[in-house]
């Protein structure tokens, strides 16, 4: 982790909204605590009252409070009540379970600190701006993640709908009733936000990874959401025998196999960054059989992940493609077979190119100079852009990952990437 | 599997040794049967009762029987009886837990047959031999290996002969005395077999690994016995993180390390076969933490097992400093850390360059063409080599490996690896 040297600004909010923030923050570190660092269970009791928290203090700002059908809160100066088209700034009030007190919440007080600073400071916007706290997002509680903004497109589907929570076992509907929503509309796929009133949809949110802290950076601007295909469980099957007595030529090691092609797979993707494409892999879980391997024992199968991203579709399908032919090659060379599961995969979404150049302008004109990188976590951003919306992100910089306690943004940066965004909605132009 | 044609034999014993053999087998696959596979515990009243089975069979066929201080029984023809120096043909009567019922077994009853064949055919052997069917070789019972050889050697330590037994928790020593054993000498270290009066030691076994049925060849003679050294579970320790959010560049990834490392000790391990030099390796224990592991983090740990064996400690040694320092290249180039736990090494067991050519030279004389090749799993010969005795052994083919139910080893490569013997010890001189 690096901590920040304060940032020279040529634009940037009033010190007082440094000050609102760290006492938000602060509010939510308190009141949403769990032994160890924060819970704001989605579509729960907690996060209503989070929510109403946000409301409260927006009406004290003189800010317009309106409560949309899927019980998400939205914040926008009085004159933008009714105006459309608006630019969207949203982001999700839930956490993890113990999760860090930033991912999420960041992106709301953002875009309310905006609001308050143009409110106080009576700058006239030139398009509406509605600031949507969206509630559940996160996946770790019900298994679907963007629930609230696939439900406000219409795209949250039944088998969705209907998951359990990963702990009390009542499903995602029941869960959504409880907090007062009506979940019929939502179960027949009806669209319950008008995106053709949606001019723009921006997000601000902590980065997920390390390339800002290690390139010493308040924020950057986000080209894109990588999209994934992903496996849980593949297998690669071979032959088990003595470790001593068989030689080389008669082994069907699967071990040997799997190290050669995860070796492959990372001499493609060296050479797919070195022609400057954006790619990441992992394979997070490998193991042989508890049960039946041993140190002299040629194991007969060894199982492992696979987790692919990228923000070209063109990548990701040269990816699949490669893995099935690396697979095949490496089942004649080694004398092993393959067994893939289903694969699970997400497109990539792309950030809207003008809104890429003008955020990257106001960056420069906040910090000195634009930074632009790729998303690698997904966000509520990717089902806007997908769904046609111009969508764009800016992150913070963040230390020690994130879905963790130890998450740590420093305000000073979180106000650098605030002062970008205010500083695009005070540019914006249909 | 392969199954053998009959092999055209210039030299062979008589067909009734063929359904001696076959009748002895079958009585141990009847009275040592699990319920899987056969169970023959060392240092048991199973095989207490195996070997009094043998015994009464020797001295049915006019042999003289004898037993040494550990219970081991000694067969020879009633000349050789007090004949000194001898050769040694031996082996082990106990089983690993529902094993196989050839490995060990196959030695005993070769030699007994030769001894046998010579004593109705009224053949003068030209050295005095003695056929030993030592006790508890297997590991799986107690921990330690070679238990009866180390034993007579005086090289079995307080610390093997205390190690308790894997399921009823008693000690080896308290087995030993349970079987008639006095074991004060043996806590002692005094040898109990003269060594200087054995001319030489020579062990028929099985082979526990694929290449004479991949080669289609009944028997080999083998060149010596693959040393190792092992780790049980190494660590290679990197940082955890977002699967999406974490480029190449700023990846501590040990899976990724771990690939990296097998493919680069197998691409050297090719390189020293082409050299011409022996060796194996496998890594059969791996795995990624399950309590921490998942699809999307980027695993902070991955442990793994190494076995590598060599006929050459040459090749061993090279292997000990090349694994340190591609361990110490990868921490570098991939910001992983490795950590070694414990290794256990044993040296290789050359077998006698003259014995070798003798065989070899009675393989041809028996089958057409001599075969040679190395052990890779441990002997008992190992032992007797290691401590000065010129040693060799004899392998038969076998299908499906050892220490399972499923080990295949066909009468017809018996009698011809027997037939090899029997060849070696009628032409042997002092």
């Amino acid at each position: 982790m690096s901590t920040t040297a304060p940032q020279e600004t040529r634009h940037s909010l009033r010190p007082k909204m440094h000050q609102l923030a760290t006492e938000i923050f602060e509010y939510f570190a308190q009141n949403t605590k769990d032994t160890e660092g924060v819970s704001r269970p989605a579509y729960s009791d907690i996060e209503t009252q989070s929510l109403a928290y946000l409301d409260a203090l927006a009406t004290r700002y003189g800010l317009c409070v309106q409560k949309d059908t899927l019980q998400n809160s939205i914040y926008c100066l009085p004159e933008h009540a009714t105006q459309t088209p608006y630019i969207l700034v949203a982001s999700h009030i839930d956490s993890v379970p113990q999760g860090g007190n930033f991912d999420g919440l960041a992106g709301i007080v953002g875009g309310l600190l905006c609001l308050i600073e143009a409110k106080q400071t009576q700058k006239q916007l030139p398009m509406a701006v509605r600031v949507m706290a969206l509630r559940g997002e996160e996946s770790a509680w019900f298994g679907p993640c963007y629930m609230a903004s696939k439900a406000l497109l219409g795209k949250l589907s039944r088998e969705e709908l209907t998951s359990k929570h990963k702990t009390d076992g009542h499903t995602l509907e029941r869960a959504m009733q409880a907090v007062g929503i009506d979940t019929a509309p939502i179960a027949a796929g009806t669209p319950l936000l008008d995106t053709s009133e949606v001019y723009q949809y921006l997000e601000l949110h902590i980065e997920q990874g390390p390339l800002l802290v290690e390139k010493d950076l308040p924020a950057a601007v986000v080209s894109g959401i990588r999209g994934n295909f992903r496996h849980k469980k593949l297998r690669c099957i071979g032959e088990a025998g003595h470790s001593g007595a068989v030689p080389r030529a008669y082994r069907h090691d699967p071990v040997f196999a799997l190290a050669d092609l995860l070796t492959r797979l990372d001499e493609s993707w060296l050479t797919i960054l070195q022609k400057g494409s954006d790619m990441v892999l992992t394979s997070g879980i490998v193991g042989t059989d508890p049960a039946r391997h041993a140190m002299t024992r040629i194991p007969d199968e060894v199982s492992f992940s696979l987790d692919i991203r990228s923000q070209s579709i063109h990548v990701l399908n040269a990816m699949r493609a490669l893995l099935r032919e690396e697979m095949c090659t490496l089942e004649k060379d080694r004398g092993v077979r393959f067994e893939l599961d289903e694969e699970h995969a997400v497109a990539p979404a792309l950030c809207d190119d003008y809104m890429v150049a003008q955020l990257s302008a106001s960056m420069a004109d906040v910090v000195g100079e634009p930074f632009v990188m790729a998303s690698g976590a997904g966000h509520d951003a990717a089902v806007f852009a997908n769904e046609g919306v111009a969508s764009a992100m800016v992150f913070v910089r963040n230390a020690n990952g994130s879905h963790n306690p130890l998450e740590q943004m420093e305000i000073s940066d979180f106000m650098v990437a605030t002062a970008i965004i205010y500083d695009y909605l005070g540019k914006a132009h249909p």
